[in-house]
C-alpha cells in the first residue's frame, strides 16, 4: 500500500479510538491524533479518568463494537464561530480550530457513526471495512503542544493495517524488538550502565560494551586508514566564537550553555568540523594535498531533552565517526564514488545487506537559494546519483531538500526485523571553506576554495551500537563479542588444565573466561548461553586423559546455539577462530 | 651543594642584580626577589625606564663592577615606623613591610654593598666571593602579587652556580633545552596546533602527532589489558551533584564553570574518579572480584588560566591514562608491587631509567586527622615503601604531606637534559567508597569497603608527549615515529619501482613515505632528516638493476644520523624494522 493511503488509513484509526474513549470514559476530551511512521496515536484529556495498558482491551473492544456503524466520512465545512459551538465542550477542538481559521485553513467536520469530529482531511473510504486490523499498543503521557508549561494529556498509541497478515507481522516484529530491546540486553550483558547522578543520556560504556565499541572503531579506523584518511584528536570545548564563524550560533538548537572562564566564552562542541578546520589550517595547501581526509571519532554533545534521550540511540554525548574531505571540485565524482563504496563495505560486515539511500537536492527554479554555481551543484548532484549507480544503491531523490550550502546522500539500512536506520551521510559543503577562509593553491598557482564532504559511515557510535544489540539480539558474531569463549571445566579437578587452555588461547589475543563458579556443566553452559558466549570449551576427564596420551591440549566445543562440535585440539581450534575473526565473521 | 644552601646563593643574587638595576636606571623600585628551581628573579617597577633582554649583559656588567664591594650581608632589625621611613620612595616594600608586621614576622635590613634593602633571612657568607658564577637569562612582564588587577611589574630572571663547571653546564642544558622546546619542535614536524579560534590550552593534535599520540596510548593500553584492566568509556560531563558527593566542589580551583540546561546543573569532568565509580556501582560486588581494575585514556577539563598555560606541558584538556583498582585493604601490598612493577616498566620504554619516589605520609601524632586506622595507614605506607624496595627505587619520605584520604607515591623521572619531571601517581584512598557507598560483600558474607588505588602510570598524554618531543628532541625511537620510512626515489624514472617498495613496507603496516618532490637526492634526504624520519631507502640505477638480475626488491638505506647501511633487499629490511618496532625501539 502507498504510504499516503496508509497515512490516512492510520488517521481514520485514531479518530475510531477517539470515538471509543469519549463512549466509554464520559468528560474524556480528544485532542490531536495523526499517522505516524507504523501506526498512529491520540492524545486525551481523560478529566476525572485514569487509564492504563490494563485498559487497552476494552476500549478495543468498544471500537470493534462502534465499527459497524463507520459507513463513511463526509465533511462539512464550517465557519470557526459555527466550530466554536459545536466543540464548546472541547477547549483542545477550539484551540485548534481558531489556530487553523488565523493560518486560512478551512475548517473541516466529520461524523462517521455519529461521532462529530474537527479535522484535516485524509481518510478511508470505507471505515467499517477497511479499518478492522487494527491494535492498541501502548498508553504515556505527553505534554498538549509538547510544551512541558501545558498540561501532561494522555496518548494512546496503536497501529492498524489492510490485512491481518500485515497486522500480524508487525505485531511479530515488535514483539521480536521488545526481546531485543537494547536497553534490555545491555543491562543482562553488562554492556552499559546510565547513571542518574551522572546524567540522562549520559551511558557509560562497561568494560564488555567497551571492547565492542573500541573493536568497532578499531575497524573503521584501520579501513579509513588503508584508504588515505589521515586521523587527528580535537578537544570537547571551543571557544564560542567558532561557532559564530561557522554560522551555527542561534540556528542550531542542540547547543549546550555556554561557560564563561577567564573572560572567554567556551561551549561543548555539537559537531567535530570547526576543529577539523583547523587542521586544515595549519598551513597553507597545494592542489597537490587534495583530496585531504581528516578523521576523529569524536565525542560531541548535543542537548536532546531529558525526557527523549533513550538508552544509546538518543543521546546527549555522541561519538561521531567523522570525516571531512577536502577535494577540488573536479575530484567529487571520484571521491564520492571511493567514500561510497567504503561505506557499503563496512555496512556489510555488519550484516546490513538491504539499503537505500535518499538523495537531497537543489530546487531547480530557484539556483539563487544556493550557494556555488548550478554547474557546479549539478555535478555534484551527479556525482552522488552516479556513485549510487555505481554501487547499485536504489535511491530517492528529495527535490529541494538539500541546504543551501550543498547536496547530500544518506544510506539508509534495514536492520534483521526488517526496521529502516539511517547510519552514513555524505554532505558536499562549499559553505564552511568560505567562513573559515580555507584555500588552496590551484595548478595555476591562484588561490581557490575546495569543497568539504562532511562524511559519517556509521553514525554516532553509540546510536549504532544501540541498533547492532538489536540486530544482532546480543548475539554478537565472533570478532565483536566481548567474550569470545567459555571455558568450562566440568569440575574443580579439571581447574589446571582448564587454566592452561585458557592461557593458549589468550596468547593468540582471543578474548576468553575460565568459568570457576561452583555449578554444575549444565548450569555453566546455561551462563554462558545466556552470555551469549559464541563459543564454550568444555574441559574434563575425556579431555585430561586424551592431553595425557597425546599432549596436546584438547577440549569439547560447544556453541551458544547449542551444536556440539565434539572434541578438537586447542590449537587448531584456535586458527578456525582466528580466521573467522580477520574475516570479522 | 645542599638545596638549601643553593637557595641561599640564588637568593643572594636576587638582591645583588636589585642593587644594579637600581644603580643603572635611577627611580627603579625593587619588589621581591625570591629563589626559585634552577636560580632566582627579581620583579622591578621600572618607572619611567624600558628594558629588554638586549640590556641584560649591562646590567651583568653592572652587577659585577659592585661585587667586590658585597662583603656580608649584615642584619638589622627595624620596626615598621623604622621601615616605612627608610624605604619611604619605594610603595612595594612598605607595603610589605605592612603585611610582616602584620603578621607579626620580624622586619629585618641589610646592606651589602651599601645597598638597603628589607628581607628575610637565607643569604650566603661571603658574597662577593660566592656570587661569582652567575647569569642573567630572561625578562618577563609579571602582575604584583599574582593579581592582573594590578601593576605590571618587570621580572628578571637569572641563575648563579657554587662553580663554573656547575653554570656552564646549567647554561649548556638551557641552550639545548631551548633548541628542543616542544613548541618548536611540535610545529616543525607538525605534531598539533593550538588555535586561538579554539582557544588557548587546547592543542589539536595533528594527523603526526596523534599518530605518536595513539600509539603510546595503545602500548599502556595492551600493557594494562594483559595485567587485568578492563577499559571503560565514559562521557566528559556529569551533573554537578556529582562532585558535591566526591566532595570536590568548592575545593577544586581548577572545575570548569557549570552548564545550566533542562533544571540540570552539568559540568565539565575535571577528574575521571565518580565516573569510573558508576561502574563499580553498576552491581552488588563480591570479595572474589578484587581487585576490580578500571582503566580509561579519559580526557578532563581542568580551567588553568589562559596566561598560564603552555603547548603540551600545561593544557585545559588533559587526557590522563587514569585507572581506579578497587582492592580488599589485605591486597595493598601485593596490588601496589604489581602496579610499580608496570609503572617502571612503561618509563624504562620511553628511556627514563632515572627516577626518584617521593611517598607522601600521615603525620603520626595526629592519627585523628586522617580516614581509616593507624593500622591500616601503617600497613599503606609500609605497602608503598616495600614496593619502592624491590624495585629498588630510591625515595623520600613527606612526613604529614599524605591527603586525609590516604597515602600517595609520586614517581620522578629524568629526562635526556638531567631535569625532573613528576610522571606517575599511585594514591590510595579509604574516603570514595565511604562518599559514594562502594562496598563488596566479604567472605563472610558482611558488607565492607574498599579501598581504591587511583593509578596514573604517564600522568597525562598532552604533558608526557610535550616531555618526550623535548627528550627525544623530535627524534622519536622508530615505534613512535609518525613516519617510519621515507622512499626516496633519485629521480622520476625510478617512481614506479619506490612506489612498488612503498607497497611492501605498507603491508607489513609500517608508517612510510614516498618523497615525489621534484628535488635532489640530497635535498630529499635533508628533507627527510629535518623532518627526523629514522630511515630512509633510496631507490636508482642500481637498486633497480639489482632487481632486474635477483627478481627481490632492493635499496639502499640511511638513518637519520646519516649513516649508510648500504645496499639492502627490501624484505629483509622489513624484518629487522618489524622485529625493532615490536621491542619498541
Amino acid at each position: 500500500m502507498e504510504s499516503k493511503n496508509l497515512d490516512n488509513l492510520r488517521h481514520s484509526c485514531a479518530h475510531l479510538l477517539a470515538h471509543a474513549v469519549k463512549q466509554l470514559y464520559p468528560g474524556a476530551l480528544n485532542a490531536i491524533g495523526p499517522a505516524i511512521e507504523n501506526g498512529f496515536y491520540q492524545d486525551f484529556d481523560m478529566g476525572r479518568w485514569n487509564i492504563s495498558e490494563v485498559d487497552l482491551p476494552k476500549i478495543e473492544a468498544k471500537m470493534r463494537e462502534i465499527l459497524p456503524t463507520w459507513q463513511k466520512f463526509s465533511f462539512n465545512e464550517v465557519t470557526l464561530p459555527e466550530a466554536k459551538k459545536l466543540f464548546k465542550d472541547n477547549k483542545y477542538k477550539i484551540e485548534m480550530a481558531t489556530e487553523f481559521a488565523k493560518q486560512g485553513k478551512k475548517l473541516q467536520t466529520n461524523d462517521p457513526g455519529g461521532f462529530l469530529d474537527l479535522c484535516k482531511m485524509g481518510h478511508v473510504e470505507n471505515p467499517s471495512k477497511e479499518l478492522r486490523q487494527f491494535k492498541l499498543l501502548s498508553i504515556a503521557g505527553a505534554y498538549w503542544h509538547g510544551n512541558e508549561k501545558n498540561k501532561m494529556l494522555t496518548r494512546i498509541y496503536g497501529t492498524v493495517f489492510p490485512t491481518k497478515e500485515e497486522l500480524d507481522a508487525h505485531l511479530k516484529m515488535l514483539e521480536e524488538a521488545k526481546k531485543r530491546d537494547h536497553r534490555k540486553i545491555g543491562e543482562t550483558l553488562e554492556l552499559f550502565t546510565i547513571s542518574t547522578l551522572i546524567g540522562s543520556g549520559l551511558p557509560i560504556f562497561l568494560p564488555k560494551g567497551e571492547t565492542i565499541r573500541s573493536t568497532i572503531l578499531k575497524y573503521l579506523t584501520d579501513i579509513k586508514k588503508s584508504n588515505g584518511y589521515q586521523f587527528v584528536w580535537s578537544p570537547h570545548i571551543a571557544r564560542s566564537e567558532t561557532y559564530h564563524i561557522s554560522q551555527h550560533w542561534g540556528k542550531y538548537d542542540a547547543m549546550f550553555a555556554p561557560m564563561k572562564l577567564d573572560k572567554e566564552e567556551y561551549v561543548l562542541k555539537p559537531m567535530n568540523c570547526p576543529h577539523h578546520f583547523q587542521v586544515y589550517l595549519n598551513r597553507p595547501r597545494s592542489y597537490k594535498e587534495l583530496p585531504f581526509r581528516i578523521a576523529e571519532n569524536g565525542t560531541v554533545y548535543r542537548n536532546e531533552k531529558s525526557g527523549e534521550v533513550s538508552g544509546l540511540v538518543r543521546v546527549k554525548a555522541l561519538t561521531i565517526d567523522d570525516t571531512h574531505t577536502f577535494i577540488r571540485y573536479s575530484q567529487t565524482m571520484e571521491e564520492v564514488d571511493k567514500v561510497l563504496k567504503m561505506i557499503i563495505k563496512i555496512l556489510k560486515t555488519f550484516g546490513f545487506d538491504n539499503y537505500v539511500a535518499r538523495i537531497s537536492v537543489g530546487d531547480k527554479n530557484h539556483p539563487e537559494k544556493y550557494l556555488g554555481s548550478p554547474q557546479e551543484w549539478e555535478r555534484a548532484e551527479n556525482a552522488l546519483k552516479r556513485g549510487a549507480d555505481n554501487l547499485k544503491i536504489k535511491y530517492e531523490v528529495g527535490e529541494g531538500e538539500a541546504a543551501f550550502y550543498g547536496p547530500k546522500i544518506d544510506i539508509m539500512v534495514n536492520d534483521s526485523l526488517g526496521r529502516s536506520w539511517q547510519l552514513s551521510t555524505v554532505q558536499l559543503d562549499y559553505n564552511q571553506p568560505r567562513n573559515f577562509e580555507m584555500k588552496y593553491v590551484d595548478e595555476g598557482g591562484k588561490e581557490a576554495y575546495p569543497a568539504i564532504l562532511h562524511i559519517a559511515m556509521i553514525g554516532s557510535i553509540e546510536r549504532f551500537m544501540g541498533i547492532l544489540i538489536e540486530h544482532y539480539a546480543g548475539a554478537f558474531p565472533l570478532w565483536l563479542s566481548p567474550v569470545q569463549v567459555a571455558i568450562l571445566p566440568i569440575s574443580e579437578k579439571f581447574l589446571e588444565s582448564a587454566q592452561k587452555v585458557k592461557e593458549e588461547l589468550q596468547k593468540s589475543n582471543i578474548r576468553v573466561e575460565l568459568n570457576t563458579d561452583n555449578k554444575s556443566l549444565g548450569g555453566k553452559i546455561r551462563q554462558s548461553t545466556l552470555q551469549k558466549i559464541p563459543f564454550m570449551i568444555i574441559i574434563g576427564e575425556k579431555e585430561v586423559a586424551s592431553y595425557k596420551v597425546h599432549q596436546v591440549y584438547q577440549g569439547t566445543v560447544r556453541t551458544r546455539e547449542g551444536k556440539d562440535l565434539g572434541m578438537m585440539e586447542v590449537n587448531k581450534f584456535i586458527n578456525q577462530l582466528k580466521s573467522q575473526i580477520e574475516n570479522f565473521s
